[in-house]
């Protein structure tokens, strides 16, 4: 399969180079570092091995990039109104559209943007950053999940996860909605905490007081996943999630990382979209909407900080 | 005794012509309603039947008024800025000054302001507002607790219940930990919240997930009190609080109506120092902690709309 890469940030960099390596055909479409990467490649600093990926297929403008059978977005749900643009000169028959995004109710506003095309959701469980051009320091995890939004021909699916697999990307092909709200479960709590309370996940689950508080968000999380079918998203679960949080190198979750570096958090699809899918269930997150409240202050200050200078 | 009300809001005017009606000496300093009140004294609207007082000792400037045994200070906490040159004034051998404010730690700072004056806490379970010139509109309860932070003498602050218990205001002389705790209990999950979710006490108390998030903020209270020594505050007062709110008539707490009003919140009194001095003890409050960020953004908000207007 040929794949191509919108938005070449430390997650897309990093699949779409584990894929190359492999010798699949991977095209990046790249913004801030086009020279850099079409210049000299990408460079993978991890924890499973370094490697360099010396020439790259890099674009900076998506007309000059071929059609794919995969497209991998990989950009922040903040730039979804790009994605007609982005992705429609990509497309031939079977062309499956793989939303490697974070939140609730992804796909269901993509579709309207992208009418007619098979959406995937893709979960990436990885702690990565890009920070320098052309380099993708990957830190920990690396998994994915991948769930057809759409029916799509199981064939498909399957050499496509097998790729994947193949290339080191250990793949799983979940069901929609337990693939979302499983993700929700960890993004809620800990993405948002860390930017109002300014802490890490070291705290957040080091500390007795600050887990009763991730366990009572990830209580309403797993409430909404039940009600939309995904019985797999229940306590035993939320204890597992912690308990490898806590385990983990102390991290800073990417809306952490969104605030330090002053770019628009992704508070409408992990939270405000959450909140309303769970609310049409009945279910009402009132500590999640509580963050969320305190994440759109934040964000009106930011941006009104913006404005006025 | 001899009474100064020093802020003749709400609460400051529903407990000073309660013991004016009952032929206490009350002297009431006004700001914005003065003139209405020299003129044509001051109206209550009470559950509890309604009276009026046609002439009552209003004053415009402490200046003007007399040395009093109890100074009545129901500002809010935002103001207290002002307690030297409001309070100095009035104090004579023996003054005991009543601070009917809410939060944690107001004493230790006032402390500071009006240094050898003896302080007591007033700790107000009433529903009262006043929106109108010269009219308090008294809707529920109206019972107080009067708690020394100072050593004083006893037969004074007893003389001084007996009269607010004979002027029908429920009066209870309590310890000061407990008293100021208990409060807390009430004010820390129904102000904020009314505020950031924008609802009332009734969808916090009848919808059981929104009861999660009050249950949860009220256990860090009393995690908080019984560190302070005030064992009394626990599960037990917990379900009796949520209940007794649960059965009140729809309410809007002082701190939404600041909001509403665009006045400033007290989250200082309310939110931060309790924080701070369940920190000291190492209790930390979490679920209040996210409460408490939110609506410093959110102040953030409206005082920069205040500064840009």
């Amino acid at each position: 399969m040929t794949y191509a890469v919108i938005g070449t940030g430390a997650v897309g960099g990093y699949f779409g180079a584990k894929l190359a390596k492999a010798g699949r055909e991977v095209h990046f479409l790249l913004h801030s570092d086009y020279q850099e990467v079409k210049n000299n490649g990408l460079k993978v600093q991890s924890v499973q091995g370094n490697f360099d990926l010396p020439v790259v297929n890099a674009y900076d403008d998506v007309r000059q990039m071929p059609a794919c059978d995969v497209i991998i977005v990989a950009l922040k749900t903040t730039n979804n109104a790009l994605l007609p643009s982005l992705v429609k000169p990509l497309l031939k028959e079977n062309s499956m559209v793989l939303l490697i995004q974070n939140g609730i109710g992804v796909e269901e506003d993509v579709e309207k943007l992208l009418p007619g095309v098979p959406l995937l959701a893709g979960l990436a469980f990885i702690c990565a950053a890009k920070n320098h051009p052309g380099l993708v320091e990957h830190q920990a995890l690396g998994r994915i999940a991948i769930a057809p939004y759409h029916k799509v021909d199981d064939s498909l699916l399957t050499q496509m996860a097998d790729e994947w697999n193949a290339a080191g990307i250990p793949t799983k092909v979940d069901e929609y909605q337990h693939a979302r709200w499983n993700k929700a479960l960890w993004n809620i709590p800990f993405n948002g905490l860390s930017v109002v309370l300014q802490n890490s996940t070291y705290e957040l689950t080091h500390e007795p007081q600050a887990c009763t508080l991730v366990r009572a968000m990830m209580k309403e999380v797993a409430e909404a996943a039940q009600a939309y079918g995904a019985t797999a998203v229940n306590d035993d679960i939320i204890e597992k999630m912690i308990e490898m949080t806590r385990n983990m190198t102390p991290y800073l979750p990417s809306m952490r990382l969104d605030y330090d570096f002053n770019r628009p958090m992704e508070i409408e699809y992990i939270y405000t979209k959450s909140i309303e899918m769970a609310a049409r269930k009945g279910v009402k997150m009132y500590h999640t909407l509580l963050l969320e409240k305190s994440l759109r202050h934040i964000q009106t200050v930011l941006d009104s900080q913006k404005t006025n200078k």
